[in-house]
C-alpha cells in the first residue's frame, strides 16, 4: 500500500461522509490571513509570482517539447505577464501519457486518491502565488482570486477526488458467485478491475482557470486516466503551476509525471481542436463559449469520447416580494458587482411584475423597484478604491464593448437604461478597464432582448404581467438557452412552491430570499451542486455521480472455482 | 407512500444487496416447467400467442394513433405473424409523455421502483406467451426464447430498476448546511429533488427484442422519465406485450399510461431517426448495427441527449493449452451453435498458435486442433431435431447469405474452409433456414479477413506465431473494432495473467477455461457486467452506475434557516 494512503486516510473518509450527506465541509481555509497560511506567506506568494514573470516557465521538468515557446498572457490589469511556456510535442506527449497509465491503473483507486490529495495540499500551500496568477490572467480582484482560484478550487478538486474514489470503491474487487443447481452449485470467481478510459483532455477558460478545470482534471486523474491540460492562451499560469505541482508529486510518489502534462498555446492557434480529435483522448472537460462546446459535443464527443461541458446560460432572478428590502438590494448589488458579472453564475435576467412588488418598506412600483436597485448598485460601487476589490477588471474586449456603451446596447435590444455602467479608475492599475454594473429595462414580450447570454456587467430588468409570467419565462428561457443559477424573492410559501415547481421544470438550482452573506453566484463544494446537467448550460455537474462514473470502466475476469 | 412500496420492499432490498456485492441473485425462474410456472401455463402461453396473430393488437389502450396500422413481422421459422399494430401519433404521444412526467417525478424513486417491479412481475407471468413472441420474431429456439426473452431479460430489467433506485437514493432529500463563522454560523436548508431528463427513446433490435431493450427501458422509467419504445419492425410483438403490461400496471397504480408508449413501424420507414431528433427526447438506448449507432451518437447524441449504444464487435477466443480438451471443445461447440452465432456475445475470432496446443490428450498441431473443433461442432449438431433446439433459425438474409456459401466467403477473405455450414431441416418449420456453424482458417497476417463482425454461424480460426501474438491481436482488434466477450484457454497461471493484462488493455471481459455449463456468450444479471463501455462495441453497460447516473438530474432549492 502506498505511504500516502495512510497520510491522507482521514481526510478521504471525512470528505466522503460530507459528500454523501452534503453537509458542510472544507479542507482549505478561505482566509488569506497570515494567521492561517503562515507569516510571510503573502510576501512569498508575491515574490514567487514576480520571479516567474518575464522568463521561461521551467517547472514542467522533462515534459516533451517542440523546442519553442508560447506567451500570450496579458493581465487584464495592464501588463503582459511575459511568461514563456515550452510548447508541448503532442505526439510524444500522447505516447508518454499512454505509457504512464498502466502503473497508475494498477496502483488502485485509494492510492490514486491519496496522491491526488497530496497534489492538492501542495497547491494549497502556494495559494498566495496562485492568487496573483489567477488575478493577472482572469482579472478577478485579489481576494476573490485567492479564494475562488485557491481554496475554493482546491475544495472542488478534493470533492472530485472523493467522488471518484467512492464510485470506484462501489465496484467489488472480487466475488465468488454461486448459482444453485439440482446437482452441485456452479461456482465462479469473478475479479473486477477498474481501468481508465484513456487520456483526459481538460480545456481551461479565461475567467476561472483553476476552479473550472480542477473538477475534470482530478476526476479523470483519480480514475486512472492521464490528463493533458490545455489552458486558455490568456490564462496559462494558474494551470502551469498546477501541472508543475502535480508532476512533482507524481514523481516523488513513484509515478510517471507524464500522467499530467501542460499543452500551452498562443492565442488563436486552435490547439484544443487538434487535441480533442486525437485517438488517445477519451475524456474531455471543457468550460467556455457555447459554439466550441457544441463542436466538441458533436465532432469530438461521438463514439468513445465522453465530453463534459459548461458553457453559458441565462441566470434568472424572480422578484415577487420581500420582507427585507435592504437585504435583498444589497445582496443583489453584490451579485451583480462581483467580478463585474463575469461569472457563469452571475444573475442577468431579473423578472419584476409590472404591478410592482410588496416589501417591508411598502409597495414599490416597477420603476421604483428598478430605481432602488440602481441606487443600491451605485452606492455599493461608489468608492473607486473599494469598488475595484469587488469588480476586478474586465477580462476581454467583448465584455468591454458591452460595458462601455450601454445606451447603444439598450437601443439595440429595444430597452431603456435604468443604470449606466460607470468607468472606475483602479488606483494601482491605471490601464485596467473597470466598469460598474448596468441595468437595462425591457418588456417581457421583447424576448430577443434577454434570451442570449450578455456576459459581463449588464443585467436586464424584465417587466412581466405577473409573477406567474415571470416563472413561466424563467422556465422557458432556461429550458431553451440554459442557466446555471436561479433566485427568487417572495414572502409567501405559495409563490416559493411555484418557484420550486418552475425550477424543477427548468432544471436549474434555486436560491430563495438571499439577503445575507450567501450569494446566488456562489456554491459550496461538498454540498451545492454546480450546474444541474438538466439544461443546455452544462452537462457537467460538480460533483454528482454522473460526473465521475463514466471516467473509468470495469473489466471482469471470471473462472470456475 | 404507494401501496406497491410495501409489496415489493423485500425484493428491492435483496436485489440491491446482490447488485452491490455482485453475488448470485435471480427473481425470475429460468425453467419453463409447469412445476415453476403452473400447470397449463405452457398451453395458455401458446393460446395467447395464437390468439394475438392475424389481428389488430388492441392491448395498448388509448395510446394516440394516426388511425392506420403497421405489420412487417415474418417469423424466421416461416409464417408471417399477421399482427397489426396501431401507428403512433408522434406529436400527440410526445405531448402525452411530457404531461405524464410531473406526477411520476413527484412519486419519488421508491414508488417508481415498486411500480417497475410490479410491471416486471406481470411480464414474468406471461413468459410462455413471450417465449413464442420472441421465438417467432428473433428466430431463437424455444427454450432460449423462453429464458433469454423471459426470465433472463426480466432479471436484467430488475437489475436496472435496482441500480436506478440505489443511484437516486444516494442523493439526500434534504440537509441543513452549517458553515462556521466568527459570529453566528451560516445555516441553510437545502432540498435536493430528483428530476427526469425528458422522454427516453428505446430502439429495439431483431435478435433480442426484450433482453436488450429492458435495461434502458426500465432504467429510464425508474428514474422518472417517460419512455417511447421503438421496436425493430420485425420484432414488435415482444415489446408490444411489454408496453401493454406496463401501461396496464401504471394505470392501476394511479399513473398515466402515457409514461410508456409503443412506436411500431413498418420495415424501412426510418422512424427511429425521426424520434431520435425530437426535442422532447433526452435519452436514447439503442441496440443494433454500428452505422446507425454512429449516426445516433453524432447527430442525435450531441448536446442535451444521452445516447447508450450496443452495436457490434469481434468476440475473441485465445487458445494456448487445456487440461480438458473434451470440455473445451464441447463448450466452444455450444457457444458457436447457440442461436447460430447470432448473439452479440458469440465468439467469432479464435486465435490458435501455428505450433499447436498442449492438451490432456497430447499435443495437437494447428490443423489437428482445428479438425477436433470441427468434429465437435459436427457431432453436436448431427441430429437435426436436436440441433434446431440450439441453432434456432437464421434471422435475416444477410446471415443466410454468409451461412449458405461459406466457400465463397472463405475465398473472398483469403481463408480455407475447415468446416462448412450444413443446412438443417426443421422438423416443424420446413421454411426456416437453419444452418450449423462453419469454421474458416486464416493467417494472422491476413487482418482484413477477421477485423469486421461476421454476424451469424461463421467463426475464424486464426493461425498466429505464438500466444503472445494471439493476445496482442485480441487487444488491437478489440481496441479498434470493439468486442463484447473474450475467452482464454491456458493451463499455466502466467499465460492467464498475460490474458488478464491483454483484456485490461483491450477493455473487454474475460472468461477463463470454460469447460462446463457456463458459456462465454452468457452473462448473469446482478453479477456479470454485459459490455464494458471501454471499447467501440458498446458504451452501455448492463448495469453499472454510469448506465443509470445520467438518466436523472438533481435540482436544489436552498434557503436560510
Amino acid at each position: 500500500m502506498h505511504d500516502l494512503v495512510n497520510t491522507h486516510h482521514e481526510v478521504l473518509e471525512e470528505a466522503a461522509t460530507a459528500l454523501a450527506s452534503r453537509t458542510y465541509y472544507s479542507r482549505y481555509p478561505e482566509s488569506p490571513s497570515p494567521r492561517v497560511y503562515g507569516e510571510g506567506s503573502a510576501e512569498r506568494g508575491t515574490q514567487a509570482f514576480e520571479e516567474t514573470r518575464n522568463d521561461v516557465f521551467r517547472a514542467l521538468g522533462d515534459q516533451p517539447t517542440t523546442g519553442d515557446h508560447v506567451a500570450s498572457e496579458v493581465s487584464p490589469y495592464g501588463p503582459p505577464l511575459g511568461v514563456r511556456y515550452p510548447r508541448l510535442d503532442v505526439d510524444a506527449a500522447m505516447a508518454a501519457a499512454r505509457a504512464a497509465m498502466p502503473a497508475w491503473r494498477d496502483a488502485g483507486p485509494r492510492a490514486r486518491a491519496a496522491v491526488c490529495v497530496e497534489i492538492i495540499d501542495r497547491i494549497n500551500a502556494r495559494s498566495h502565488e496562485m492568487a496573483h496568477a489567477v488575478m493577472h490572467t482572469s482579472g478577478q480582484p485579489f481576494v476573490m482570486a485567492f479564494q475562488a482560484g485557491g481554496p475554493h478550487a482546491q475544495d472542488r478538486a478534493l470533492e472530485a477526488v472523493v467522488a471518484a474514489l467512492v464510485e470506484q470503491e462501489r465496484v467489488p474487487e472480487t466475488v465468488v458467485w454461486e448459482k444453485p443447481s439440482k446437482r452441485e452449485p456452479v461456482r465462479m470467481r469473478k475479479d473486477f478491475r477498474v481501468v481508465p478510459r484513456g487520456v483526459g483532455l481538460v480545456i481551461g477558460c479565461n475567467t476561472f482557470p483553476t476552479w473550472n478545470a480542477y473538477p475534470g482534471l482530478f476526476a479523470s486523474l483519480a480514475t486512472g486516466n492521464a490528463v493533458v491540460v490545455k489552458p486558455h492562451p490568456r490564462a496559462v499560469l494558474p494551470l502551469a503551476i498546477t501541472v508543475a505541482v502535480a508532476r512533482e508529486v507524481l514523481t516523488e510518489a513513484g509515478f510517471d509525471p507524464a500522467l499530467v502534462q501542460l499543452a500551452a498555446e498562443d492565442d488563436g492557434e486552435g490547439l484544443a481542436k487538434e487535441l480533442a480529435l486525437r485517438p488517445e483522448v477519451a475524456l474531455i472537460d471543457y468550460t467556455g463559449g457555447p459554439a466550441f462546446g457544441r463542436w466538441l459535443e458533436q465532432e469530438a464527443g461521438s463514439g468513445a469520447r465522453q465530453v463534459y461541458t459548461e458553457t453559458a446560460g441565462l441566470n434568472s432572478v424572480v422578484v415577487h416580494s420581500t420582507d427585507d428590502l435592504k437585504g435583498m438590494l444589497s445582496n443583489l448589488a453584490f451579485s451583480f458587482s462581483l467580478y463585474s458579472g463575469q461569472m457563469c453564475t452571475a444573475p442577468q435576467n431579473v423578472y419584476l411584475p409590472a404591478g410592482g412588488i410588496d416589501t417591508d418598506q411598502g409597495h414599490l412600483s416597477f420603476d421604483e423597484a428598478a430605481a432602488e436597485l440602481a441606487e443600491a448598485i451605485r452606492q455599493f460601487t461608489a468608492d473607486d478604491a473599494k469598488a475595484v476589490e469587488v469588480l476586478g477588471a474586465t477580462v476581454n474586449d467583448d465584455v468591454r464593448a458591452r460595458a462601455t456603451d450601454v445606451p447603444a446596447l439598450a437601443e439595440r435590444v429595444g430597452g431603456t437604461v435604468v443604470l449606466d455602467s460607470r468607468a472606475v479608475t483602479h488606483p494601482s492599475y491605471p490601464d485596467a478597464v473597470v466598469r460598474t454594473p448596468a441595468l437595462v429595462a425591457v418588456d417581457a414580450a421583447n424576448r430577443e432582448a434577454y434570451r442570449a447570454e450578455c456576459f459581463g456587467p449588464v443585467a436586464f430588468l424584465i417587466r412581466t404581467g405577473s409573477t406567474e409570467e415571470s416563472l413561466q419565462l424563467l422556465t422557458e428561457t432556461v429550458r431553451e438557452h440554459g442557466g446555471m443559477t436561479a433566485s427568487v424573492y417572495a414572502t409567501g410559501e405559495e409563490t416559493l412552491e411555484d418557484a420550486r415547481e418552475a425550477v424543477a421544470e427548468a432544471g436549474v438550482a434555486l436560491s430563495e430570499n438571499l439577503t445575507g452573506p450567501i450569494y446566488v453566484n456562489q456554491t459550496a463544494a461538498f454540498s451545492d451542486y454546480h450546474g444541474t446537467g438538466a439544461n443546455p448550460a452544462a452537462n457537467a455537474v460538480y460533483t454528482d455521480a454522473a460526473f465521475v462514473a463514466s471516467r473509468f470502466r470495469v473489466v471482469t475476469s471470471r473462472r470456475h472455482v
